[in-house]
């Protein structure tokens, strides 16, 4: 069971600021996201793209903003569970919460607080008999730790930037690489589709298009594939099949915890603190809805400050936080280190 | 007269985050401020501290998070009128505003939107006899334009950063510059302390501690002090007299706009879009308050965003915007400038 103050689900841009905001007020956090790494959809869909309205930022790539934003939050000691789905909520009798996860890990938090974005974000899965047998036996719709296909053959399907980026970082680990895709043309950035060409031509990539996998094979753990390339079929030995067709965001099991949902976001009250109807449960950034809600990275930061003030309240009844500012305060971190503004001195001059 | 869509009054961080956001919904602003330089609080009482709470900043010098901003905000020319204060507000038949400064320049506004922090910066006035008639006759509470001071005799009271910083600078301008503090110390960054030690040394700032200036004479215009030193009065010739005690922000002419205060704070309705009691006036910032209400520039940035969505609203009757984000459509400056993500290519691999 892992025991925090408050627990935060998704590790996007809004949640990962929260840590830095709750640690001013000396609480601690830990981050539950379904992604196999933090920065939710920034890192997940365009870490290269430009931000431009990122306030002091007159241009900010996503994934920088994700590693600042970590460089940030770091003297706060936040936990990371990844790769794991907040999948149900129990109300404890003191008012904490237990949240399990799609794998059975226990998070005792006294505070919830949903920073999920649009949504968990679930792989487009393709439609081939018997897909769901050999998910965990080879089937990977998520690339967590590339060292598990060291010396492996892979096999990636898709024609965007996923497919692309993971086959050319595969060329390095894996014994063996092919990717396959149902047009000859490929959509990404233009570096990633000259440097598969280029790999294509040194025989380190197997390319075959166009092309569709339309079978699975393997008694216990995928041993082959069939494809139909052409008309005609033909089997592929593999050991492990990687389809990467995209993510759609969906809310998922949290849609089941009796919050109040308006347009498949929740409902807040952003008159205050973005509470929802479940008291000690918030939700903030892009996950949440109230009247003249803007799905704007700038404003899960402001969403998140407010949170964590009625978090401290809730964590520590009746006691009263005087706000502080970092510039005249400093910032302590549970860490040990501290950062502060040089003091002026007191000289004199004679 | 000024014509403008948004009349932002305060070039604080605020002020200056709402012309990106209302750039971003074509709308053109005027920025007027009591202070010389844009950036409020952050330019004029801390440019050279660390900020530690910016989201996306571990750590930035607040001069530096106002020169982003300004970066930020140039492509969509935003009117800048400094040094002045707002004073008076007329709401028109067809509901915009005219406001007139306290120099008597006149702004029409559609939305009028106070980003006043904690007010306007009023210069603490030393307590000398006739010194409010010396008042633009050689007597300066702010540096607006240094060259002013151009081979001009100065003198500079005070026992501060600005003290200390503007003896400095000056002493490449002026002709003379004369540094009095009513003790020997000196309250500032030490580098600023030793700078100035080293220019008494060398003969460029003459210091005179612990003196206090008690007198001002001239018939049209300044032409010498009278200072105490030691018990003893002695009468010293200057061009200017330039007294820097530092600054208390006042709500100023604003409190008697018919806006409903409370603790020097304008109320806003925070549930929706941070408009006052007055329609189409709102307030943003450290200036207004709400339940909850933080004094937190990322609160402004979040404030300022939603503002300009109701603004859009009362300037575009009946007009629906839909939201876009800058990473997918881009940014289009007034200025004719673009910026945009580097699209991805769609390209065969053969």
């Amino acid at each position: 069971m892992i025991e925090t103050d408050i627990l935060i689900i998704g590790a996007g841009p809004t949640g990962l600021f929260a840590v830095f905001e709750a640690g001013l007020l000396k609480l601690k956090c830990h981050i539950l996201d379904a992604l196999p790494q933090a920065g939710g959809q920034l890192s997940e869909l365009y870490p290269k793209k430009p931000i431009y309205d990122i306030p002091g930022f007159p241009e900010v790539l996503a994934g920088d903003l994700v590693n600042n934003l970590m460089e940030q939050i770091k003297q706060f000691e936040p936990g990371f569970t990844l790769g794991e789905r907040a999948e149900t909520i129990v109300k404890q009798e003191d008012g904490s919460f237990i949240v399990t996860s799609n794998e059975g890990t226990e998070f005792h938090a006294k505070v919830v607080a949903i920073a999920g974005g649009l949504g968990s974000f679930e792989p487009r899965k393709p439609l081939i008999d018997g897909i769901a047998f050999y998910e965990n036996k080879g089937i990977k719709y998520f690339i967590k730790d590339p060292e598990e296909f060291r010396d492996k053959r892979v096999v990636i399907a898709g024609g965007g930037d996923s497919a692309l980026d993971w086959s050319i970082f595969l060329t390095d680990v894996a014994s063996e690489v092919t990717l396959i895709h149902r047009r000859n043309e490929f959509r990404g950035a233009l570096d990633s589709v000259e440097k598969v060409q280029e790999l294509k031509d040194s025989g380190k990539i197997r390319m075959i298009t166009p092309a569709e996998v339309i079978g699975l094979n393997g008694a216990e753990h995928i041993e082959s594939i069939v494809i139909e390339e052409n008309g005609a079929q033909r089997t592929i030995p593999t050991d492990y099949f990687i389809p990467l067709f995209g993510l759609t965001p969906k809310l998922g099991p949290i849609g089941n915890w009796g919050l109040e949902i308006e347009k498949n976001a929740i409902k807040v009250n952003n008159s205050l603190d973005y509470q929802t109807n479940i008291p000690g449960i918030f939700a903030i950034g892009d996950v949440n809805t109230y009247p003249g809600k803007l799905k704007l990275i700038l404003c899960g930061f402001h969403e998140a400050t407010l949170m964590c003030q009625a978090a401290y309240q809730i964590i520590n009844p009746g006691k009263r936080y005087v706000l502080k500012y970092t510039t005249v305060s400093g910032v302590d971190g549970f860490d040990g280190t501290r950062k502060e503004a040089p003091k002026a001195v007191v000289k004199a001059i004679v």
